[in-house]
């Protein structure tokens, strides 16, 4: 390609509502342009680094043996309402209603149409496993879309479903989709990880996030440096380790005037923050009204996992007690509660850690006064139920027995998920197996953010001259600089070889023939990111050379002109 | 490809709602699926056959200087309101509400939103011409949505938008795109032609349509061929040839009972159809409700043609006079209605051709008589306006006057515009010409029906058995079938061979190892519509053949193992 050729527009400074630096960087390198909000025309520089994305997931896709099609944007509102997410996405989901006022929604994902296409394909276990994808656009109605491409509205996704005929059948289509991705996202150049997590709204029995490593993420990631666990924070198992030591202390009454967060006890009291008790009150409160209570123990210094809380018995939905249900229940105000001397109808659960707990420090249920010295067993009964509640913290044994835990910051790029029989039920999707008895299909659905990928890949590559793409993401691998171009016939005719040699040899290669000065050409090659650059300079080449310089040197190197082709090649096979 | 790896779906019948050959036959090889009203799944074997038409598409518009970028589905109302098309388009624009309640549309076309793009990044001369293009999902709620993907509502469309600095530029680049469109269709391997067309609605000063020739097309093209002239029917000028032979009847008042079609009186008079005069009441309502009136004039074996019809000044707007109004202003019912005695308020405006003819018959403005031996000027005033009312038909002198005209049916799926300023002026998108002086941009537009280029090839590619594609548009160039793979080692191994060489050689094969019978296998190619077959079997083989059979070839060719490949390679570059 011929910059000349080519639309170029880069931007001294990014617009005020580009918060994080890969939007910025987009904006400014001429990738991305708004057309309202969360809603982006992908420029001509942007839509090749897309394709580029795109062709890695479509190759490997297809060599995982699933098969390609392509679902519409505009999906009837009859099949939404089938399973039930018609009601149950909200605002999220864009409606719209065609002249006719039927109802449709604009498609955010595709399970209900890709099972609407089985169920009326598949007849037979000879027919399965099968496995669809396409890559699409959708539009998800964000309430607040930001980040550019991060958080958009409208934005590609690959999409992927498997049919099995059981469960093995489809963990194992699900193994299969897991590698691919672990394949994709090892050819994009980029650090990964993939992380056990929580399924949470869209049912089924297993998942897996993968996660671009980038210290903006918004996502904490666990996982242990010694073993392969990797799970996010939401599902990362806390394991207490060691036995619970014998009482030491007597209980004492302490007054601790003003001293109602855990970190002011510990000051105050002189002593280290995992010696206090966090004591969280929650209603769960019933359809038909009646309410109940509970009293969550966390160690002072550790936080609480809502996730983890939301799975214990009777608080599948629940919320924080208001000041007058504790006042009520309690007979104290918020900030000296504690176990001691609780009872009915407040259920006590202890976090794994509190349970293990001796001579800790705990709110008396009286204003301005805590206990010290409280033992479980001797001052209080023991708690009614013992549950993982809260986030893992650096150092925590992980759960596999097999070091201890770090965490990393990530940025969700890809999910995979195990459904089970989810759709397939509500859709009625059901084989006949051998005997010719009707089974509903096994479902797994498997996304990659395709837009998404650009913004993680800056926010995990970039100076501050700006984007630095992997080579299997640039836009282009390589750039030409010829200084000079229309003075110097030397310059032109090394710069057309060159250019034409790349081209032969299969390089995506821009040559920038637009005539800018050094400085300005440098600026924009480094702002957009090419990984690769050659600069084709009179005095070098009558030394017989090139100049090289990779986007991460801080120095050129002196090619001889006759190397030049193969020194290039061997960078971009790095 | 293994065809037990991919998604194969033929059916015996087409679904009942398959009005067309090519929605019947894509149906029934398994190409596209229903998902509602002229909304369709491009089922695998579909979706292969777009990415074809995209890829030729792709290649001719890049190495036509134009640039790929994509633009949003969900587009703004501000912007369509900017030119008011939100209002103008009517209920064929989709439109919804965000969660915010604003207004959007769902793209049938991105004019306003590219010349959007275009206004805030074109500043100077110095940076055009430019052409934008885009392959983009495309939504059109029609009225009433049929014949599979010729009339979807959801759609693939190509559309390119060029920007110049004056109408020399902007002609520079139609032609451009204009020799692209012929490279495109020349490398589908369609038989189509290019011919003007009305600019209409859109706007603009000159176009051309292309079309697929098929004799099922609902659009009839007009060609002169012994010449370059083409013309879609709408804007085929019909040209009047010789002069007005001199009157040779005396006028006669003659009763003509219960003739009040041309073709009745012919009949009754015994007399040619061409010597009576068809007359057309119209009336032209201004907008402050006053009425104007108008006599058409056609030669009795022409037919009105309304686009011509609006051109006369005056009847920019018309309908059809009522009843009521012929009454009033004629004195006499519908059927009898003629020149002679016509006058204010009614205008008279003859087609070309009637304003040639002498002796002719026409109605007296009296129930059941009509005038014979009616002569221009002698019996009544010339006429006020001579203009070109009618529909050419086969035999025309071409107005280019180097032949006769021919006529055949053509399906629409590309268009050409020259826009000019329509969009940049509403919109104000300017650039800076070399004195700094900001004028409006000069714009084109270009589009290709990609997804309907399958039915269109499709109307002109099929027989009995099944669709018939072109070597480039197909989607496996050659099937490889072989008789009882699983029973002969021989078949098994030369079948992998073959297919492994072909593979190598770039070619897009499909094996057939799904194990069926030969009957069933070779039905399903045959509807499928891959141009090139070989079948391998173990008695062939004994003797040292393969078969080949072309899709439209009734026989089978034995082909030597040795040559088999060069063979198909032949076949191919046909």
């Amino acid at each position: 390609m011929r910059a000349s050729r080519f639309f170029i527009s880069t931007l001294k400074e990014a617009p005020s509502d580009a918060e994080i630096v890969s939007h910025q960087l987009m904006m400014r390198a001429g990738m991305i342009k708004r057309l309202g909000s969360g809603i982006y025309t992908y420029m001509p520089m942007g839509l090749k680094v897309i394709r580029k994305v795109e062709a890695i997931v479509r190759e490997e896709m297809n060599k995982a043996g699933a098969i390609e099609l392509l679902m519409p944007l505009v999906q009837p509102a009859e099949l939404w309402q089938e399973t039930g997410r018609w009601d149950k996405m909200g605002p999220e989901l864009l409606r719209v209603k065609d002249r006719h006022g039927r109802d449709f929604a604009i498609q955010p994902t595709s399970e209900e149409v890709i099972t609407d296409v089985v169920r009326s394909e598949i007849k037979s276990y000879r027919q399965i496993p099968l496995n669809f994808y396409h890559i699409q656009t959708k539009f998800r109605d964000e309430r607040r879309p930001r980040f550019g491409l991060m958080r958009g509205r409208e934005f590609t996704m690959k999409d992927a479903y498997s049919f099995d005929r059981d469960v093995a059948g489809m963990q194992k289509s699900y193994k299969i989709m897991f590698d691919a991705y672990t394949q994709i996202f090892t050819r994009f150049g980029l650090k990964f990880r993939a992380v056990a997590a929580d399924n949470g709204a869209i049912g089924g029995t297993g998942s897996h996030e993968f996660h671009v490593i980038a210290s903006t993420g918004e996502d904490a990631l666990v996982y242990c440096p010694t073993s392969d666990y990797a799970a996010n924070m939401e599902a990362a198992e806390a394991v207490a380790s060691g036995t619970r030591a014998a009482a030491g202390a007597a209980l004492t009454k302490t007054s601790t005037p003003k001293a109602a967060k855990c970190e002011d006890v510990a000051k105050l009291l002189g002593i280290d923050l995992k010696q206090t008790l966090k004591t969280i009150a929650l209603t769960a409160e019933e359809d038909d009204g009646s309410k109940k209570y509970f009293m969550l123990l966390l160690r002072g210094d550790h936080e609480l996992n809502e996730i983890k809380a939301s799975k214990v018995p009777g608080l599948a939905k629940n919320r924080f007690s208001t000041e007058a249900e504790i006042l009520e229940v309690y007979g104290c105000k918020p900030g000296y509660l504690g176990p001691i001397g609780t009872k009915a109808p407040v259920t006590v659960v202890a976090d794994r850690t509190v349970a293990l707990m001796s001579d800790f420090v705990t709110g008396a249920n009286e204003v301005d006064f805590h206990y010290t010295g409280a033992n479980w067993g001797r001052d209080m009964a023991e708690p009614a139920i013992v549950a993982d509640l809260r986030n893992v913290v650096e150092g925590d044994a992980s759960p596999d027995g097999k070091g201890v835990l770090a965490i990393e910051r990530g940025i969700e790029v890809g999910h995979v998920f195990q459904l089970g029989t989810a759709y397939s039920e509500s859709m009625q999707a059901t084989f006949l197996d051998e005997n010719q008895k009707p089974a509903p299909l096994q479902m797994g659905c498997y996304g990659i953010g395709i837009t998404r990928i650009l913004g993680a890949a800056i926010e995990q590559n970039f100076d501050d001259k700006g984007i630095i793409w992997p080579t299997s993401l640039a836009p282009f691998q390589l750039v030409l600089c010829p200084m000079g171009m229309d003075r110097s016939e030397l310059v032109k005719a090394e710069t057309e070889k060159l250019y034409n040699e790349a081209l032969a040899a299969g390089i995506d290669v821009i040559l920038d023939d637009r005539g800018q000065r050094p400085g300005a050409m440098f600026a924009d090659w480094e702002l957009i990111g090419v990984p690769h650059r050659v600069v084709i300079g009179e005095r070098g080449l009558k030394e017989g050379n090139l100049e090289y310089q990779g986007r991460r040197d801080t120095e050129a190197t002196a090619v001889p002109v006759a190397e030049a082709l193969a020194f290039i090649k061997g960078k971009l096979a790095q």
